[in-house]
């Protein structure tokens, strides 16, 4: 967690007093389950609920001493609820309270991404209206190719990121259970109806089986989702940096008035937001195969997946929260520059209309291979022009092209309307109506 | 693809027969889309159908001068089609071509592991019941807890891989997708409804929008399922590893008759089917990586991820494939000690009742860090005669103890039953009624 | 950085008080060799060192403002030293002073993980020193195979780690480099001779050709040598945790007093700090690949790698002096059994000598196939009676094998000398003489 | 190993016949020094060396019944050998001969390695001469920052590969060891001297001390250093891809005649061997996990690492000698459009020069901020202009401007040589004197 990374809400979820307090909520209700059976006095869970309290300072005094970090809680506990602090954890196992607290944590956590993509969502979205007829020229290997429009690139974002949204609904659903089950997992000292208790109470399911841990697996998914979703923040995040490049300039991060960009070059307006974005994707990535690791626990548990969960829960849900944060925070103002579009379209004199004319003579009887030479000897002499000559005025000047393809019909082929035909199918397929 | 780690139907997916078998479905079904548009002639679709041919060789040798797959894989099946070729592939890209045709193979690949995983539920379901009440020690950290039973082991794998099934049917969905959309995915050159056709045609959905290429965070997350899955096939590997340590020996990978384990020990029988698993799992996982860094495509599309999925296209999925299946046999034909399990659980003196011991006290009003101080001081004692004695025998001899908790009830804590009593309930939460 | 996985030594290194005392040293160290060229004024220089001073909270405050963390700490400066201040950076550009820093900071933690294997390898010649002649079982796939020493595993273990060091000394190389070479890396505005002045003064070496950042390669090669290290640790803790395993208990991490194993079981003992740094090993090696990520950045820099290395440069090294640290003091402390070492070798009646049997009969002129079916035959009687007839014994009534090697000499076989007649060949060669 | 991207030499070194040629050459030479110790007939050795031969479909067919490798290999030997061949192998595990010679190949790739680096090298550096001068921009985040020149860029790559070259020579020498040291690695039943003989025989070390594996930290490093020099590889690529852009367009890979390069676009002319590059370097640095994963084998070995190695071996040293042949291929051939470079870098109205005025205008007793401030006020006049209107005439037109800095002087700050005086500089440290 670096504090300039981080955003408040989301630090929170992974702060001492959160985790505590949520500690103190699994032990209560399991409290109020046990007392429900009889195995403990109603009395007894009442008191829980009413003196039960804490002090961090407290409980990490506590803690060098016993090294224990639930027993120290529970002492602390016991300190504040009095005698009736024996009939708490009864049964259970120190890990029904960590893995549980941890998995509520993650899906807290899964909640502010799932808002984080829902903010997000609604930015592309604005915006890929607003550029939905913004021509640009589309670059596949970052060679100019043919039209799209800048509308139809945030769409694909849009697309992007509504299926993480569906992927962090269903890594939230792999890690919201919950398991109270004791020692090894056989519900040997406690009742099932603790678990099945606390589990509603914290809007979590009963972990099938558990084996004094919850599997890993299950975090595995959700480490692995949030990598995939940071790999598609990368993806946008390298689009807005190609088209801030000098040369290219199509649209540019927004930047602020007090704002420097460099020590030394007063001109330059640097994309830093996305190159951070990209950087950050690359930790939250990295932070899945420790993840992956931790799933081979030995027999019914060891604590080796303790240490990277402490670093990688925090550190990759804070990152990702900030990350979609700041993309959102880009895209919102991200400046646009339709005119440099149209220019940089235009430097190519006509080529990305190509592939047009190739089929033109296709469809006019020439054979797929001499359209190609055709289309192909003209191209080139354009393309070393530097644009400078344009594709249409060889063409029409090419008789072997206009005995086929006559020059109006050339014409037709070079209209840039020709190309934005099918966006409004494609915005109803990724918007819907 | 490592020949004795690639079972052939598998393997066959990914074949360059299949591949152009796939790529002509994909143009034929285009064809007829187009013909069905009058785009072109309903007899050339026709023809394509009946006349289409290719042979592996021509391709390659054509490849070799043209350098690019597609136009050589076209111009082979020019040659059979004849004039109405050229009708072929109008408006298409060949990314539409290669695209579509991978995640045909990545489907398809899905499929395949999900019937492996349905087998190895199979088995384990099997395994699971057979051994439902067979008593073991749970172990956590590597150290004796408190006994479970071997059914219960499998009873949490059956869990884990049935998840895993769900994910892998998510990861199939992901990638089943189909772009037929022309040069940019603009659809300028085609007609939205052919790409509609060929994705019905094959059991695939329309790409929402595809930007020349299938967008790659679908296949990330595709390859990022796998390396899960994976995991989950190392966790259950390093349990029977475990198992079958000289020391432990509860259980033991199948060993045929003519194997010999070592060259130089003829007495050692190696558990290396699942240290293999574990290193498959490894290689797996490893691949996670470079596909989810294949998604930052420059702008519409650039080629950097195609290097990435030839290799681990066939090498994750064959390795998973082969993974599956050899766990599959491993716990089918897995020698199962029960006798060896009790020995081992008896080493203890009757340790691992110490918890119950613990609550009985509890519960007898003495608070509960004298009870862990009552039972830790007899426990110590049975530890350092490494089982020597017996911890029922200290505790009746403790008269603190006995003061609380009788002695006939002390007996009762060391009733085994104790610990299985809820295994039905676990069953019946992870297999169903 | 988790405070309880942190040590304050290396964690000094990373906070704000020693980069801004870096920074300090790097602008004033290049005031220094500007006055000598002659460009500032000799007082300039003097001024900066003598009035150089900054306040933390101030930068900060001055950041918020000009979004430019060197710029910030440039104008407090200033405030510090007055007019002279404008004498200072000169020709500089952010960069010079981030990537000397940052170089420094990465020097001074492999110097501190240099120290922790120094210790650690003192502990484990010590150790293996005193457990160079006790026998235990050496195992492959978990299954006993031969005798080695106790000490032999030590030996290896501080192989290891004496490549290791060479490694970290190795990879300290690797980023000792100092760059103020200026916007982009030409010298343009500054003379070579400030970076040449600036790198003796810090200990460094220029870097040959700087392009604004110091090139990533270096730091990838640091953090994937980290990653390594870490491997190793994992490799001696999970020695470490199989040892102390219930059923094996040749080892055990010392166990302190007041501590408390688990809130359920006080019987038992975990070992859970070698679990502790299996887990920060993972974490450790998955830092390796966004610092490889890193290396690509565009043209002359970008600024992608900063915010991985604001987290791995404290994460890793921090994680890795702790791990070492904390393996040391494991190391140090490890409780040995050897009684229990002989009590497992003696498990399997025999058979770990079947080897010299096998060569026996090989050397009396039996064939290579014969002689191990010979050898079979009589071992996996000892196997099925689990330890309970001894090999030797079979072997003495199986007439076929004495016809070839006589009792006496079989008896010979057996001795226990025979296997470690090399042990202080081997310690010579790591140890030295 | 995928055949387009696999060069000969290098999958040689993996083949069935270069590894049985290995384990012959060990098998004998073991037999040679066990002669000359005595310990065999000398006439064995002999025997080995004249009528040493094997099959690999004979292995085969004995492996698929004994399931061992290295029997199968040594029966089919014996088959040749006759009598004498039960000397062979004595003393000696299978893993001596795997271990061995596996690093033997690793030995191999990496002196293939440095081949390919050495190539590269002198590729890179007649093009960093032939352009030493060739003035470009350098851009700092894509945007252009001052100029720099086309030869500094290689030079730097040739810097950056020099000391990839420098850590190949280390990962070479990490596995260049043997190990003939038996079962568990005690030298039980072989003499130390066997090791050392074969090992200089095959111009390797003894391992100091193995434990029937080699120690897998050694490959762990060795696939480390690979997984850097790819990324160094994917550095170099992005540039090129970069250059080649349509708006930057300073350099292209070449573009044979016969060549297509998209069925759709004939004028295209795709970066696509630097983007397959890109890919090879996603799939060789993945690699380096599981290698590092192999570290921890349990105990003296396990056999995880195997299938890992079996894939990794063969994949990343092909995938990095054919990645590093085609960047020289690429380099070697790359059209470079210096004039471009210019058109690129007066794109910009003289902006880049902006430091220089920074810097003049402090020398002229400005303040650091004023001077950033009256700078900047011009610059974004340029910028707005998109370069329509030049830095230098707008400064000569600000009186406050020129009432510290003359317009004479102005106009020298404008010299594009300033840039460039301390290129020999840098070459000479590159390159030497």
């Amino acid at each position: 967690m670096i504090p300039r990374y981080t955003r408040p809400q989301m630090a929170a979820i992974w702060e001492p007093e959160a985790r505590f307090r949520i500690w103190f909520e699994i032990e209560a209700h399991a409290c109020d389950a046990q007392a429900k059976l009889g195995v403990i006095p109603a009395s007894a869970a009442k008191a829980v609920w009413e003196r039960g309290a804490w002090e961090i300072d407290r409980i990490d005094e506590i803690e060098r001493e016993v090294k224990h970090d639930v027993i120290a809680f529970l002492t602390n506990l016991a300190e504040h609820v009095g005698d009736e602090a024996r009939f708490v954890h009864q049964g259970m196992t120190s890990s029904d309270v960590l893995d549980t607290c941890f998995n509520i944590q993650l899906v807290r956590a899964a909640d502010l991404i799932i808002e984080d993509l829902d903010k997000l969502l609604v930015v592309l979205k604005r915006r890929a209206y607003e550029h939905k007829d913004t021509i640009c020229i589309g670059r596949s290997h970052g060679i100019h190719a043919e039209p799209v429009t800048f509308g139809l690139k945030l769409a694909q974002a849009y697309a992007e990121f509504d299926r993480c949204r569906t992927r962090m609904i269903n890594a939230r659903e792999e890690v919201a259970t919950c398991a109270i089950s004791g020692a090894v997992g056989t519900f040997a000292n406690i009742d099932p109806r603790v678990e099945e208790h606390v589990a509603e109470a914290l809007g979590l399911k009963p972990e099938p089986v558990s084996t004094q841990v919850i599997p890993r697996d299950r975090h595995a998914m959700y480490f692995a989702t949030l990598a995939v979703v940071a790999s598609c923040i990368e993806r946008l995040s390298v689009e807005v940096r190609h088209l801030q490049r000098t040369e290219v300039l199509e649209a540019e991060e927004y930047f602020s008035a007090g704002q420097k960009g460099s020590s030394a070059m007063p001109h330059k307006r640097n994309p830093i937001l996305t190159e951070n974005l990209t950087g950050q994707a690359r930790l939250i990535r990295a932070f899945a195969i420790p993840a992956m690791e931790n799933v081979a626990l030995w027999h019914e548990r060891d604590i080796s997946h303790s240490s990277v969960e402490r670093n990688i829960g925090p550190d990759a849900t804070v990152a990702l929260d900030f990350s979609l944060a700041r993309l959102t925070n880009v895209m919102d103002n991200l400046v646009v520059y339709p005119e440099n579009m149209l220019d940089n379209m235009n430097k190519l004199g006509g080529l990305p209309n190509s592939q047009r004319v190739l089929l033109a003579l296709t469809q006019a009887g020439v054979s797929r291979e001499d359209s190609y030479r055709l289309v192909q000897r003209n191209a080139m002499k354009v393309w070393e022009s530097k644009g400078a000559v344009h594709l249409l005025d060889l063409l029409k000047e090419d008789e072997t092209v206009t005995a086929k393809v006559p020059v109006a019909e050339l014409e037709e082929l070079f209209n840039m309307d020709y190309h934005t035909k099918h966006v409004d199918t494609i915005f109803r397929r990724v918007f819907g109506a």
